[in-house]
């Protein structure tokens, strides 16, 4: 007994010494300014719940302005904004599109409001006035004092509960709202329905259904009270109400506990004493209220919220952990925000006892695998997904069963676009679940039927209404006529097809890996060898006269003009280069990139991004460019590779709440910092291998899921030491720029030369 | 194996002989003219599916008037229309109010018109003129020649299953409609949400959310074809629509597989051969879609429509056959006729594998029973639910568990008012449920917990904010301020309060039940007096000034003005009698009743009944007065009761589609039929005895589900002979007009030897 206790006693300063605080290097905030969509709110890893402030909740107008200004609003959060409206609970992070922010809820004192108020005089409404003075953000916890009613609000969140605490001065007259209008992107009609049942004094169970981007989505909840409610009531905005004999029986506006409508607000009176703390427990499902009572009781059984706090601080912890870097104090910070950006999406949607709503709208059992939702995948296939296949494989492996689960509930035969919550808005250009499912079975991190995931593939290539997929099989590209985004889809397809001839290589199908290979080389359609960009063509194949290289809109292409779209081409730079007339040519085409000036009307072309998110003409804030820095490699000029990429290291991510140049893209903008700080990054996922750069750490620990630890170390590391003189894996020299997903897996150690001169 | 063969060829004809083909009786025809509300279509003996034609879908103007011209289409179809519309799924029978109508199927030819049309001109629009002539309506099958395409369209169903059979002319392009916007009652906002998924080209599955009568409802469905359509397509008519970026990927108008909106109408399109029959099955669940699929499965596996024609036929015919009736033609059609209206109500609302929704919105199984819905309490409390307690006591003790699991379910913590579709629209006054519970237990027939059921019982008559129960406690009745139908409600709520005392005192509760016998006597505040009638007071307890006996709207009552109410005093017709002056006066003012004359502007005042649903002033097309003329009784002149209750039968239900007075009110109309028909009727449920009548049958012969037969038979009955000279009850004097619940399910005879004079 003794021994075993001596044993104990000194294994836990072991573990506490291996495991090392790295959330205080979270900063949440980091892009919650300008241009980066990111919220500041509590989460933890993949959770279900993002429990986080709206600092607005301007209506969407339907007819109006696509990317009106409540564009800025897609993580309902803004640093510049003065007041909060309230904490709701579901949150994108990075997207250039939105949705969600379901369940708003705000305390106040004294005469109850019901309606948000305005940003220019909160006090006319129930939002309120705040600092950020007094506001602080970490990994799974937020405070901020709502100043109106001098409230101090704390979040913190399991998988699928969020938790409020909120600490009252005295009175008689204090309220909690739960606003069931709100909602981001909230425009008429968004409100499909809602449900609530106020099933006693502190348990209050419900759902809400809308229509936005997702275009049928229904979110359940349970919340209780730490203290009891005096009473309740409601108020009906619905232009119009059901059956009006129904509403003589019950004065339904207050203490009435079955409530349904399209647009309802809610709200809870209390008497506090002064500092009381009433808190609340908020849990999702996406299946019932039961579930989300079953979550909660699961998840959060008790009302310690710093236990909570605790607990999701420690599951950011174990996570961060995984990537030990050695760097400066700044870039500690800029590193674990990426990682901490780049684990909070995808979200898990599945319930505790493992149930989801499926793409079909049935309920469905993921049997071996968490389900998980919010697929960016335009974004996301290209360093996020291939990030998770080294520190996330199990995850990544649930995330590419999940993309199954949706194929097989899909009628239309796809694997997920742009999915969210049991639906698919498909958004933004190309089939790049392919991309994910190949990169994922290559790399040997797929436990799933690998025949049935290619089948999956190969159909979703085939499903010929799908945005001019059709002409692209027949005639090797898309014509103009066909779609506004026609290049952009040729080159994205191609690159898919390329992965799918990957896997069906892997899985020794010649047919299809041939058929797959040919389509793949149909970038070369929109080749135009007179000007030597991508440009778009007609249906008869003839390039469309009017041609501007700088510009996106109306020539073909989505979130990137052709300068930076004629390099997309990721699975074959060596035919690029060669077609854009050999290797001296393109290395120069890539510095004019990096360094031409972007006119102001051309800038405005480009979505999602800060001015600061590009550099010359190259946009980092946008992804159809992110591999391009890497592609001097193949032009036989490393060194150039290792310059761009540091420089777009300390131009593109500052540890600010401005610091991100474009959306975080559901952390792709992450996943491609700790790449490239690491030193390499996945130019062509479908591909086992990883390009070189220049690492910005001086060293980094992988630890691997297999217990393996991979590490880098960057020799003479300096801000001025960027360029790469020698790369060691394991002692070897590397001559090929590049390493291999085994080299990584298998564990090692990989080290950089760092000189301030470049090795030509 | 010899002898067993012979035993078994001998019994097929005796069992044969046994089983009438009664069904042939039925006309669900009766009622669907004028007032009675009734649908002609297929159904099952309390089948969850009601397939039947609608002849129109007027608008409900909500802010419109309340009873508006839609009022003649709860059910759906009026026989002095010309036009069908289409086919739906789910009706209401004899209904005051509505909702329903899901899933409008209507088969067409020639060009694609997605709207319904006008009656004045059908073929502006899908709708078919149509005649009676070429129309066959049987219990479980519909037949109606479709003029304007010359389509036959036959219609039966098993109890979740509508199964179409349309017989089409040649033709390039026959159409089918499923309008996903149609519904009955329909207004502005109703249609809350559609959901459809076409599987693949014999299957589509989806499902429809309304708010209307039932606030939150979501009928679930699954439908296939019996061969492929060629393609499909929908239009959407929703005034603006979810985010039209998700429009452009795909054309999302013709074949495309995954639908949702508030307004939609699908197509399917077919090429027919002449006479080709294209059939359809049509399964609805209240879960999901996967349970509406696994009921059609287990339903209706084949295609074989004169199959499940010819069970649904016999499964009423097993029905039909609890009570074999000796009668004149005419009257066996009314008797079986309104037995089959009697057995449409309430109705399943489980699923196959035992699933429901309940009134929480959250999905139960239910364990060791059928969950049903479509109480309509305030009509069915009165005889229907007694009639089930002798013929259908199985059923019966599951409509009592399926309340109960209401109240468990509640929020609000009441049994139900008048329920479906796991929603309470609180519909008319009393909490009758408690009489429904009461009766099930004090005859024995309720197999659930009666401790249980009592203290839901006492939990409903204590819901203090309904319909003035706090102040009906308080002060012993209800102040006109507080209610528009403050007399009904005090006169119901003490005759159901007598239910809880008889419940109470079954289970030795003596406490309660005393509580419960002085709040039984609170008619007696309302009865004024100086007037002899029911009168309502304002909160000091006075008579208010304006009062009018022969005026309903605005005196305090609904559905009977105070000449019918006043005599609503079921539980105790001694101490009405007493407080009315002695039988003398009593039986004259009864007299006064049936023999005055209704002026027109107070026929105004009572709803849902025809000219022909009054006599004098006794009003049989409302429910109210339904146990009057058994009154006599007690007032010593039964042999007015005789010739009143042959008089009603006579005048009020006729075998014509105009056949019915008043509303059927889910069957209670015809309940009273069958009472009043076999001789004898509950005039206070909740007591163990019948009054008796005079029977309208030459014999009748029970069939109770403990295998013995109830007997009754009419010596010398004949439309003269209305009187009553004496009863035998298995060979001995009854004596006291009555009989007891036990007198019937222990099996005998009860004789009624018949006049044509007064037995004075």
């Amino acid at each position: 007994m003794r021994k075993q206790l001596i044993v104990g006693l000194l294994c836990i300063p072991f573990i506490a010494a291996a495991q090392q605080d790295l959330a205080k290097y979270v900063k949440p905030i980091i892009g919650t300014q300008k241009m980066g969509h990111t919220y500041p709110g509590a989460t933890v890893p993949f959770g279900a719940v993002q429990l986080s402030p709206e600092t607005d909740t301007i209506s969407y107008e339907l007819n109006g302005k696509y990317n009106g200004p409540v564009y800025n609003y897609t993580a309902g959060y803004k640093y510049e904004d003065k007041t909060i409206v309230g904490f709701s609970h579901t949150h994108f992070s990075g997207t250039g599109h939105s949705d969600l922010g379901d369940f708003l809820i705000m305390p106040t004192q004294g005469k109850l409001q019901l309606n948000p108020g305005t940003a220019d005089n909160p006090k006319n409404g129930y939002r309120s006035a705040f600092s950020h003075d007094q506001e602080i953000s970490e990994a799974g916890y937020y405070k901020v004092k709502l100043e109106d009613d001098q409230i101090l609000a704390e979040l913190t969140a399991s998988a699928r509960v969020g938790m409020h605490q909120y600490t009252f001065p005295k009175s008689d007259d204090s309220h909690i709202i739960l606003d069931l209008m709100a909602g981001i992107y909230n425009y008429d009609d968004k409100n499909v329905w809602t449900y609530v049942r106020v099933v006693n004094d502190t348990l209050v169970t419900g759902y809400r259904q809308t229509s936005g981007w997702a275009r049928t989505r229904t979110v359940y909840f349970a919340m209780t009270f730490s203290k009891p409610f005096k009473s309740y009531g409601q108020k009906n905005y619905d232009k119009k109400q059901a059956y009006r004999g129904f509403w003589g029986k019950f004065d339904q506006t207050k203490n009435f506990p079955e409530l349904a409508g399209k647009n309802l607000r809610m709200y809870f009176d209390f008497e506090t004493a002064e500092q009381e703390k009433v808190k609340i427990k908020f849990a999702l499902s996406p299946v019932s209220q039961e579930n989300a009572l079953e979550n909660m009781r699961a998840e959060v059984p008790g009302w310690d919220f710093n236990k909570v706090r605790e607990q999701a601080r420690e599951s950011w912890n174990k996570e961060l952990n995984k990537i030990q870097v050695n760097t400066s104090e700044e870039d500690k910070v800029n590193f674990y925000t990426a990682m901490y950006h780049a684990f909070i999406n995808p979200t898990l949607y599945t319930d505790v006892n493992g149930e989801y709503k499926g793409l079909d709208q049935n309920v469905h059992k993921a049997e071996g695998f968490q389900n998980y939702t919010t697929f960016s995948l335009w974004d996301t296939y290209r360093a996020l997904h291939p990030f998770f296949n080294i520190i996330q494989p199990s995850r990544n492996n649930d995330m590419v069963k999940s993309m199954m689960a949706h194929f097989d509930q899909s009628t239309i035969k796809m694997l997920p676009v742009w999915s969210h919550y049991a639906n698919d808005n498909w958004c933004m250009s190309g089939y790049h679940s392919v991309s994910v499912v190949a990169d994922a079975i290559i790399k040997g991190v797929y436990t799933g039927d690998p025949e049935a995931a290619l089948a999956a593939c190969i159909t979703t290539s085939n499903r010929r209404d799908y945005e001019g997929i059709g002409e692209y099989i027949d005639k090797g590209f898309i014509p103009a006529e066909k779609s506004g985004t026609s290049i952009s889809n040729t080159l994205e397809y191609a690159y898919d097809d390329w992965c799918i001839a990957q896997l069906a290589k892997k899985l020794n199908k010649q047919d299809v890996y041939e058929t797959y290979m040919k389509r793949s080389a149909n970038w070369n359609n929109n080749f135009d060898p007179s000007t030597g960009f991508m440009r778009a063509k007609d249906a008869s194949g003839k390039f469309l006269p009017k041609f501007d290289v700088m510009s996106t809109h109306g020539q073909g292409f989505i979130e990137g003009n052709s300068w930076n779209y004629s390099f997309f081409v990721p699975h074959n730079p060596v035919a690029l280069i060669e077609k854009m007339g050999g290797k001296q040519k393109f290395a120069a085409r890539l510095d004019t990139l990096f360094t031409m000036h972007l006119p102001d009307e051309f800038f405005a072309d480009t979505e999602d991004i800060t001015r600061e998110g590009i550099i010359g003409g190259y946009v980092h804030g946008n992804e159809p460019a992110h591999h391009v820095a890497y592609l001097y490699n193949w032009a036989g000029k490393p060194w150039k590779t290792q310059e761009r990429v540091r420089k777009i290291l300390k131009m593109q991510y500052k540890a600010a709440p401005d610091g991100l140049g474009g959306n975080d893209d559901c952390g792709q903008m992450s996943a491609w910092y700790m790449f490239s700080s690491l030193g390499f990054y996945p130019v062509s996922p479908g591909s086992d291998t990883y390009s070189l750069g220049s690492p910005a750490v001086k060293s980094a620990v992988l630890k691997l899921e297999n217990a393996k630890t991979f590490t880098v170390d960057a020799i003479n590391q300096s801000d001025k030491n960027v360029y790469v003189q020698k790369v060691l894996l394991n002692g070897k020299l590397i001559t090929n720029q590049e390493i291999r997903h085994t080299d990584i897996v298998n564990g090692g150690k990989l080290t950089f030369y760092m000189s301030s001169k470049p090795a030509k």
